[in-house]
């Protein structure tokens, strides 16, 4: 019953094997690999994006810390959504990769941005156009969000005619994102100017590519990857997963599988008489029970996160505590099914 | 009519005849002087603080800077309210001294802090004890706040226990609220860290002086404000000015003539038909007046500015705006009435 | 011939295998799985040190810029080779991660530090006891250095003994150093603060462990190593791979290898008459050859780097230029020999 | 005998004049005044450049700091001399302000920078022309040196030309260097992107301008002042200070004083048996004397400072050590004869 993170989950057969497959003989470091130029022309097809940039990663914080660095000057206003994970739990990376650069998290409505806000955020940091602010320079945005919830290509689109300000995508879960919305990559990235884009937490080991729209970002994201530690020397084995993952659509297939058991999870939750706290677009599912349900199925093994503050077990056992429950790739029905029974045992 | 800012006044003539009287001979540099020592004691007393640390300065933001950048590593949440001059008006200072520490902005009640509102975002903060999240290290308050409100002590004490976090006072306009509160200097600063004192504002050239209470933060501000470029040469100009300022409370003398004026001002727009925006607790007046009223001050050569995004003079001319007046230690009762016949004529 | 580096190779089958049994179900992230508890127990008994603290990475710049800044505060001096890859090859990432630290360069001998130089350096940068001058804080060296020479226990020992400063050890290559030296790692790493450990050029993926021995970087380090980027989730990958490498003494194995193939190489291109520029101690090769014997190299397909200023291969044939010879785990006699035919044929 | 330093000296009177004159009413913030109106007209007059960019600053540091940061990116390469006071006197405030770049200083000849040496550097340094290095991308001179030594008009061009790179001149005492040299202010100038231009050693009281000759470098230079806390509200002041400093050439009537009490001493000390360490080109002497000397001159109340490492007065009485003089614009023959008096007696 393992439901703390899709990173608690491990690496997908297929990736394994292409591991195997690119572990022969010497190729060129730093992404000087034919894997690498592979999965450059695979990503390019797919955000049909023919000069994009693409840069294989272990990291999404610091994928995500070195393209916003690269998007914003140290005295640059970043606007995030406050429950992002740029703001709430990569420790300051942003100002730090940046030099200084702020995230302005706004609340948004659940755990998405609100186009109307972000406008009137815009505006009223652009009012003082004086050496003493700090001038809006881009958006981020997390899809999933942090919460689970889905942006559709349209409410990008309306994020990027609110702020009119370059845009970033941090993708830990794009494919939960791609496979939740039906909708193409292309679709869904044709307004950014970048893209962190993550199959860790979607079946692969350590793997993630930036990817660049804006060739503009190129020479301070290469930068502050190379100094910020980030610059991979056998790259071809982050590509190569990337090309397995990729190939025949495996990472939809796995998402959609990680999805269905978000919702079939949020099904029995309600079933059980749990409240969901957002809405459920994908694998993460955030819920409240009773605290004597958290008792039962902890004391059964289960194991996801109580969410937020105040999240004792002790106190009145009828009242409800926040819960996260992720599912994975390898998250099966009768994974669900059990966690569904300890908590309502 | 001159209510831009109180930085737009000139030096007071007491603090110029000290200028000339310190230019005599030699004297160490780099606060080794005489005046420095004695600005020490001076001030050592006046808090009842008998092992602060007194370090003339220029800036009242490099001296925010560096103080709030001794207070918290680059990975640290500063809470502040939004409207806080660190927030808004020093082009992301502070990540740059702290080399990437977060400023948590609070909406707060007004321009002020909320304590029960500081209370839940600093349980809210600490509840993730995570290396992901950011450790909340220290709390920073302007009084008078840059719209113009006091803190008195007491309020000073509930943020204190609160938030259960290092305070430092941004005292820009700290003369102003001495004046407002009839408190003593030590009362309005026994629970903090840390003290920007601010006497450019109230007469003085560009004279400040960082006080630290604690003395832990002895050598990573010496550090700051030494690379900072802060660590003035001839800091006997500014000791020298600080010194007359206190001589005789004149600077309470001057803050209490500024402050007047100020509530002789909102006294007059109130009757004129403006609707102040904040309480006026010193000599700044946030008020909202029609455009028509701000078309004429303005044709008069009234100096001020009007505040936030649509301060267009164009459109609606019932439509008010809101302008800020700062009133100074120059500030007489004739020019306040000036102000008040161009606005109403 | 691939001479290139030793990270255009591949990864030890052994390691491949261990990749494969740590994919097994799921594992907690974020280093709290039992492989990197294993780990943790492996070198703490390695090198003696039960206090030791242990963090899978998977990048050498990372691990070494993480390290030196928990070292120095943003105004300290970090000693180094001039030749150092903190110092040429990773774009100033230590002035970057700790906020403005300075690495100071000295020449030394041939490509080591020299313990006498290091002294003096320490005595004038301490000369000036001012908050003015940035203090001496620590000592980084190289071991294989980037030119391939040996530090024994005892070179450290009067390092340490010399700059009486904490010290860091980038262990790029501590395998090839241990097994040049043929001492243990116990005795290579007593005088040390901090070692990064690297498997990668030695027939890891990615795979590197940052090595604490002094308990107050704990909290530094683990902030710096976060807001980096580098808190790898799927820790188990990196702490499987390091486990294998380890086990039966393979990394011994594999370095012992690619220093024999450095020794081969060596006299073999001594034989040619090439000159070499520095003892060839490890798997690093530096040797003068005629342009004419790397255009017969080049041209039969062999791979290395031609060193500093002025590779043209244009000019005077018989004009000897300086290249980088370097043989990994996987180099064979016949790759050597192949190698000499090319470049003496 | 006050020779500590230049800093140590008074204010002129006309520059206290003009400060009282400048007193008077109101004047807008941040520069808008007319006296740095005029400051900005006299100024690109004197330098022949209608372009340049004009900031009235307080400190020396922060105006290098600032101008250098806006002339380099976080990862860039900037060359100085070994003996600069960036390099060795601002607690590392340039990699602070610049967010990583990396001073790189060279031994040169002397205190100056030597133009072949510099050309080598650059060379080398843009050999690996590769993401892992740091690119070269400027030059900062000191003029006169930190030991007094002058650059002349084609010494500049010379390094211009070596290094091919934007360049900065510190003109702590740029006063002192035009009146050593007899140059116009336009032939020091021709070759550079950013000059700090100081007032305060000689003879005002905390005054320097920023003067930026390549625009690009503008809105950089303003944001890394901005938030480094120098960005002057009472500018006026320090504006008026300058007028009054280049009216009537009084800049170089006082630098010329300091250089003939220079001279005078330099030659006083030859006469006493001492030793110049460096060329005396302007007001700072550095001369090795007996240590018996030196106990002699401190017993009798002379200040200056020893220099370098083991300047400790006990020991051989003969032996000598080596010591800074600095002359001031109010240094009088009578004050050098009493010094060679005290050392010699």
């Amino acid at each position: 019953m393992q439901f703390a993170s899709d990173n608690t989950s491990g690496v997908h057969p297929k990736l394994m094997e292409a591991l195997a497959k690119a572990n022969e003989g010497y190729a060129p470091a730093y992404a000087g690999d034919r894997w690498t130029a592979e999965l450059t022309e695979r990503l390019r097809d797919m955000f049909q994006a023919p000069d994009a940039l693409i840069y294989p990663m272990t990291s999404g914080t610091g994928t995500n810390a070195a393209l916003l660095a690269a998007m914003s000057p140290p005295w640059g206003i970043l606007y995030c959504h406050k429950s992002a994970h740029i703001e709430v739990d990569e420790r300051n990376s942003v100002p730090f990769y940046s030099g200084g650069a702020k995230l302005k998290p706004l609340p948004g409505v659940g755990s998405r941005l609100d186009p109307e806000e972000l406008r009137q955020a815009v505006i009223a940091d652009s009012a003082k156009d004086d050496i003493h602010a700090s001038p809006p320079v881009g958006v981020s945005i997390t899809n999933l969000t942090e919460f689970g919830e889905l942006y559709r290509p349209a409410d990008i689109a309306a994020l990027a005619d609110a702020g009119r300000l370059p845009l970033h995508l941090d993708g830990a879960r794009f494919a939960n994102a791609i496979a939740a919305s039906g909708t193409s990559p292309w679709e869904m990235t044709r307004e950014l100017s970048a893209l962190s884009l993550g199959a860790t937490k979607t079946g692969a080991m350590a793997a993630e590519a930036a990817v660049i729209f804006d060739p503009s970002l190129k020479q301070a994201f290469e930068s502050q990857r190379m100094r910020g530690g980030h610059n991979l020397s056998k790259a071809r084995y982050v590509s190569a997963q990337m090309l397995a993952w990729l190939e025949d659509d495996l990472w939809l297939e796995l998402a959609t599988q990680a999805n269905a058991m978000g919702a079939r999870l949020a099904k029995g939750i309600k079933e059980i008489g749990g409240e969901l706290a957002y809405k459920v677009d994908g694998n993460l599912v955030f819920a409240r029970l009773p605290r004597a349900a958290h008792l039962k199925a902890k004391a059964k093994g289960a194991a996801y996160h109580l969410w937020g503050t105040g999240t004792a077990l002790t106190g009145d056992p009828e009242e409800p505590l926040l819960a996260r429950f992720v599912a994975s790739w390898s998250t099966t029905e009768a994974d669900v099914d059990a966690l569904l029974a300890a908590l309502s045992d």
